[in-house]
């Protein structure tokens, strides 16, 4: 059974490392990493959202391989992976379509290395009652034009020290667990 | 405070996807992601296991750019991730090398995408008592000239689905998480 839980990769508008909006590239590896990630956890979409025309041509590029290409038939896990992934200039659109297709508004939670509030427990409470949509960033993380929305966001994955550099595959790995394995 | 849990990430021997033993290549974005996730959870040491000669030189020339080269410089967290990062020749000499550091026999603790029964409650207490060495599989998993030691398995970090196929990088973030991490 498909999960109410959306991821969306935000590409644009991010930081970077001084602090200055940009648009990262899309890599490979996030693509790959965050949809096998997803696909464990049942999650139902994975958008990666990029306005750069040529970037959402790379997305789609490395869908079709994976989806129908040489990977389709060398890799059949990596196939059911990248089932899930949609390219979106922004992220009302991830937001528009993941409320179109489960029927009902999707709310939004946003995720930072730094600030957030929201608990795991009560984003898995929140998911049950309704469709949810789970921002992650790239580069130096989400910029104010999303973190400044309104929308909830995810306490920071805390590791034992003071050190706050997972990468953001590695921060979608944990979350996910988080939300969805029994403790 | 440095915990008594070290990391391994072995290399070879591990299984490929026929079931045949081999030796893997170093990624350089294992080592980058898995550095940073044993950061964040005050993971003692990670032991980079490959009896490849030319493989160990490719990790002590990342290691040393990310540790003294221009890594360092423009990226101090990084050189923080790599201070860590050792390569060792195989698994036993891992565990001679966390054992003396610790001052104490390391207990050698596999893990599995398949197999192994060990909860993560389990493991979080044997780490409580004594140094324990976490060794994890590159390509289709550790070989039974390992996982036939006699060691303990952890139980495989299973999502809602029926789908084995997380990176090894998102299984060390959740296997972390989990023992780390107050419930």
């Amino acid at each position: 059974m498909l999960s109410r839980l959306a991821v969306a990769l935000v590409h644009h508008p991010v930081l970077n490392r001084r602090g200055e909006v940009v648009a990262t590239a899309v890599t490979n590896l996030d693509l790959h990493d965050i949809a096998r990630i997803c696909r464990t956890f049942g999650v139902g979409r994975f958008y990666v959202v990029t306005p750069v025309d040529e970037q959402q041509k790379i997305v789609a590029q490395i869908v079709r391989h994976w989806q129908e290409g040489y990977g389709a038939v060398h890799n059949p896990d990596r196939r059911e992976a990248f089932a899930r992934v949609e390219t979106v200039p922004d992220l009302r659109t991830a937001q528009r379509s993941w409320s179109e297709r489960q029927g009902g508004e999707a709310q939004v939670v946003t995720t930072s290395a730094r600030a957030g509030t929201m608990s795991h427990a009560e984003c898995r409470q929140r998911l049950d009652a309704a469709p949810l949509l789970l921002v992650l960033g790239t580069g130096s993380g989400l910029a104010p034009e999303v973190t400044d929305c309104g929308w909830p966001a995810l306490e920071p994955v805390c590791g034992v020290e003071d050190y706050n550099h997972l990468p953001v595959r590695a921060a979608a790995a944990i979350i996910l667990d988080r939300l969805f394995t029994a403790r």
